[in-house]
């Protein structure tokens, strides 16, 4: 393999041409997965000599040979050569290279369908790590805003219209909870990533006596992939990745929407720190919620990833076939995509100003209260069908009088119904309202608090595990 | 509400339009989750007794009702009405038709917001346990062939080249590990369907004093789910579930695409029964494998509902939209494409025939020992990158010739490498290459049964579980 | 062909388990394309006729025998069958049934896979000429209010925050403009639909001596497809059709949203009709957008159904694969989405209210005049970029003293820039800004009135072409 | 705007935090449309002038500047900052820095939402066009191919079960004919791509007296935006040009996937040169078609691509608003993965070798022939279904037999249907077959040479237009 040029050069009559060359070459991207494909090297070379398949010495050489490749590729002094296709071949040349012989042997009992696959699952677990941990930070600031606002008051909204009022901390642990459950499905999806699939060689296992078990253990995965054809071609794992990371991109580009119509000047709920927001370069008072924008633009891209990937596996037939070389670039943007995303959002929520006194106004609008007039009529008595189309014509009077239901008179509620009464009024007002939702997921603040609380010693549980 | 056209009258000038009405009803579509309301409203009629918000009498009455009506709908002598909007409002005004005021007390402390979220997930929760158990039955199938087969010679295909030999058992034996991740995955997303959203009510939680865990405990909720505005809005375990049937759907799609090139004249690695098959129109002779075809064709339908749910909550403000009302029908369809695709694939493997004797030709074509060739000479001191090219060598040779590597003679192998011996001969041979990829994970018949067995106990104990 | 459960009978040793044959019929939806099936088939027959292929009383058999089968199905006197698969085998079959030999004479020279795309290309003609129209109607619509409030200033938003004052008429006529360009793509789409398949038979011509442009002539199509492998498999168009109806759909999802959210509260700037919302089940003072909420969630309905035929016709060989029957539900969805959710939109839009004091009332709000300011301040010989800079620091000031810019002093304003001048009063109005974006496609009145003006000349032209 | 860091320091108390400049700027990728801005900016500039909105003197040296700043991104001497977020504002800001104040006055009248919009259009445009040459290439050698085949038999293939005979060449024309409707499509696309937004500003139009036409005429567009609202936000370009890729691809994974299936040893159709192949690290006597598959790859994408534009402008309100910042990467992945692989299909194709041997042998498999039976039983009187279930029968026999159709007796024959005579062998024969199917788009050699000619004509005719 003495030109670069023809790596295949024994079986082949002619060098791959260089459009084709960098068509097929993937270095350019893959070479991210450097550190992953040295690291599974090393366990894969500590295992054959373990079992005699190279020598200790030879192991020793090659512990040697990578040790200097990952420092030359850290400190940006390796030469990544688009003709030797991959991270891996470029590895092993240097290798070679640097070591002689040995080089040559580190392939015995592996082929770079293994081997891509193994460097791909240690890349992703130590990605959905981040995420997981990326995910909790933003998870404090929430659980912080939510308890400083446990009884700030702010309209609920279905369908855009006022329904009722609600805790502005209350709303915030929505999306604890959302983002609660992406963590759970990062854990689920990560015992999958976590098999090794190296062993399987090309497709059918080797002839080799290996060691599959000391190689996952040396890795630290949980086990090894039962099956060597499955093995080399199987890509669930990044497509279930992509679609936990679809999830919480959807689950922000929810909380993004939310906060772009908060910042609209007809809402004015919140204002975004300025270093968060730019400007115009036409209109010198725009102040842009440029950060919640793109992260709901970027909810597209990362949809686009997965679909990308399952039409890639769409009617693959087994074993490996060379589409699957284009799982890494959608799996590398959506890792990228949700880490840049988490941790902007993070900073960015820490400096969110509440603006108490609008949130308080706009609840007033809408009739909020009209369910708790409802609900206070069945209390005596009548049946709950009734009682809504009670309030129904009600609120449809007060609309006519341009007042809110609170702002109806004793004599002009009991047209409507004998059975009220003066104690209406505080059924009526915001704050009794929300307080009287008070059970397991409600929106009284003892309820929030004790959400808020619930959820921070699961925070603090997760992290001693 | 005497007058069905005019369901929220009370608030409104006029009723909906015709247009409208056909437009945004639900009833003709989620009269499907009839059985799982009636379920649901049970068990939150039987909590509304037990903690005093409704009297024994109107229970009573309400069960008795919803029992007539569930034997209604069941014998199909339920009236559906467009007018009534929905499933839930159906069945409501028919209960209140039949007991009167105790039928109006049903929907105190609860609203069609968190009502909805509770039927679907009752439904989905069935679905995934039926189908856990078609692709268990599935797996069933699989093992059988796979046993029958683990001696059974066929070549192994990298890029739609042949590779090695490998056992079609072994290659079976891929499919059910992608089956058993399916599995897992059901599993995973079945924890986050079986929570309990009611209780929720509109966004807010109730003033009553509701039990939500009581209602959990009844209907065999997990838990509940802890953010009344998360509760109503949420649609995570729609998008999972869909996410999980794109993947299995896939996996048939491969197998799906082998199964179509195995049938084709110039494969004939196998044929299905005439009963999976249909004829043409005009080619008389023509046997075509319509189900896997349209099998393969169907992941492109369940890949969409992915796609449509994941837009569908895209950008969506908290709590309950109208959008939501859309999660249903792909759903829907996911779940009836699912179970049947795998119910007809079940009974069309059993009535696979296997060509053996083709399958062991095509793996004559293809120099499928070239690597047992190398790893011969690797174990003879020749360093694995140094074997692989006196190999290509040899193969390019043996082309020249027309001739497998086993059919040169020892003379012509040794111009190629001096190390060969007569020994080579029985690694070149079919057999021989299967045999000897004997560890975890490999083709090696004996492997094959061990992961047989394997697999087998773990169906076993899931069926215990 | 004496027993229906044998279609294929001659060929098969046994016939299609129950199983299979509801999992391969297509008869429950394609029964859709009966009145299309008959059309072709009149035409085939009248064109095997004219060229000696079959008999003149053969085709007069023919003739009355679709005429009375096409009464059946239109007095839904048919009785499919799901044993006979399709809509094809239903018709031939009672044709036969009907006029004996004749009958079985008809698919002479074609094949179901030529069939079928004729059918559905002369269904899809039919749809997108309705589509085409509804679309006009909708336009009209919009039209007629845009000149009603050609005057109609409102805030123009980016990023949802006040960007400058608009004319209410001009933003509508963005949407008026989205869907000519809808229009023009139906119209270009048309042209690849409206090309005849017939004749290619079953993948490669027939052996009779056809006229194919005699029957594309009959059935009105522009021409016919070249090539026969291409014929058969080609759904090319059912994608593109999909690909504009997603557009189409994502404009109404855009305008969706707007209503939406100009009917919360906060905003307040129009009103639907009580007869396009609905109420809720529990707060008896909801008044939802039903109907806007619904497109913005079947927009995902319709990507996922692009999604799914072009998952469909990923690597498919050449040529006809059973895949190819998933290519008529998507569509048909398709179809029906778009027609339903344009005419419900151009009832809806007809009934708007808009709240011009409220629109007046936000423009006041978030410094819309800001760049006539600067404009100003070129006009007056400063370059724009420091102009731009001016304004800024103006507005910061003008923010911490709770004013409008047209509400500071001259005094203050002189401080940030000496060249302003008393005149500066109406430029900063909000009329005088809108007045003064007087160009072809600005918002200035007399160019919202240029622009109705042009459109419905465009709109005339094209009813009459 | 002396600090780089403080874009926009007048209305802003704080700059942009480091992460959020990552996160929101968009250098690092459209500086790519560099040369585009500044083709947009010397028009807008001339128009400037021209309408005396900027003086002759700035113009000139706003022309002299921009030449320079043109030489300096060509020579890659250009320094691109990313504190000044985007293209548009490292040119500006260089231009300023060039020739002072005349640089501050480019940006009259324009908004940097109207100049994105241009900038985009003119790259797609010329994207476009060079994609149709591309797709033109491939068409020549398509048909070069084809007419080298004309008369090369090989199997049609219905389900991948063979079908009828068809010339090798009329299997190619298919893919002219995918590839003409690809080019119409882009045609038809880049009439709508081909509009000039410019003159929109911000949103509202300008209230300097700017020249739309002028500035379209100077750019080569066909006409201008007609508003200024829909100018500014519209994206339909984008998912227009990417649907139409997604159906290229969509094509060419079609044909890949036939190439892979012929490259496969039991088929054998085909070769393709090494150079478009390459080897395994494992298994030496491997040769991959690596293209095709990675073309195959490659489909899912342009089709994530699509999805992500779709969704990214769901639901989005008027104006722009920043999520459409994540337009550029999908529509430039797009382009360059479109542009890469009409290149090196184009190539690949040229070098394909043909097996016309197997090709023959492969049809003689699979009783091609048995619809030309069918038709000449149809021709001695009997009606097509009768005829269709006679040779069913008669295939059935043969099938026991081991033989082919023309490979029974003519006693044998007559068996089946008395009016067989001699002659029948020459309409079983396979060339017989395929000269019979002779009328536009059948498989008939002559007319495989007429679709040719007609091909041929028509490239050129589009060549001079």
């Amino acid at each position: 393999m003495e030109n670069n040029s023809k790596t295949w050069s024994g079986r082949f009559n002619e060098p791959v041409s260089q459009l084709v060359q960098r068509y097929t070459a993937s270095v350019s991207f893959d070479n991210r997965l450097a550190e992953y494909d040295i690291q599974g090297s090393l366990a894969h070379a500590r295992m054959l000599a373990s079992t005699g398949i190279i020598s200790q010495a030879d192991f020793s050489a090659i512990e040697q040979g990578l040790g200097q490749i990952r420092e030359e590729i850290r400190n940006n002094n390796f030469d990544w050569q688009i003709e030797l296709e991959d991270v891996h071949l470029n590895i092993e040349k240097r290798l070679t290279a640097l070591i002689g012989d040995a080089g040559k042997r580190l392939h015995t009992a592996r082929s770079r369908n293994d081997q891509v696959a193994t460097d791909i699952r240690l890349y992703l677990r130590a990605s959905i790590d981040e995420i997981i941990s990326l995910i909790k930070s933003m998870q404090q600031v929430l659980l912080d805003i939510a308890e400083r606002h446990s009884e700030t008051v702010m309209p609920g909204f279905t369908h855009l219209q006022v329904a009722q009022p609600v805790s502005f901390g209350h709303h915030l642990l929505a999306y604890h909870e959302m983002l609660q459950r992406d963590t759970e499905r990062l854990f689920d999806c990560r015992k999958r990533v976590n098999r090794l699939p190296l062993g399987a060689a090309a497709l059918a296992g080797t002839s080799y006596p290996i060691d599959r078990d000391m190689v996952a253990q040396l890795l630290g995965f949980d086990g090894i992939c039962r099956n060597s054809l499955d093995a080399v071609s199987d890509r669930d794992f990044a497509i279930e990745f992509c679609a936990c990371a679809a999830l919480i991109m959807t689950h922000l580009s929810r909380f993004s929407e939310e906060l772009i119509i908060w910042m609209s000047p007809a809402f004015s709920f919140i204002q975004l720190a300025d270093r968060f927001c730019t400007g115009s370069s036409i209109m010198p008072q725009k102040k842009n919620p440029d950060v919640p924008e793109l992260v709901r633009g970027k909810t597209g891209r990362v949809n686009g990833h997965l679909v990308a990937l399952l039409t890639l596996m769409k009617s693959q037939p087994l074993a490996y076939n060379k589409d699957n070389q284009e799982d890494k670039e959608p799996l590398f943007d959506a890792v990228d995509t949700l880490t840049d995303t988490l941790r902007v959002y993070t900073e960015m929520l820490a400096g969110i100003t509440v603006n108490q006194d609008t949130l308080r106004q706009a609840a007033m609008k809408g009739y909020a209260t009209a369910t708790d007039l409802a609900d206070y009529l069945v209390k005596k008595g009548i049946p709950f069908r009734d009682a809504h189309e009670i309030v129904a014509q009600t609120v449809r009077f007060a609309e006519t009088k341009h007042r809110d239901l609170s702002e109806l008179t004793l004599e002009e509620l009991k047209k409507f119904s004998p059975v009220i009464e003066e104690d209406i009024y505080s059924v009526l007002s915001l704050e009794g309202s929300m307080k009287s939702r008070n059970h397991p997921g409600g929106t009284a603040p003892e309820q929030v608090r004790k959400a808020i609380s619930h959820a921070r010693q699961a925070l603090l549980d997760s992290s001693t595990t």
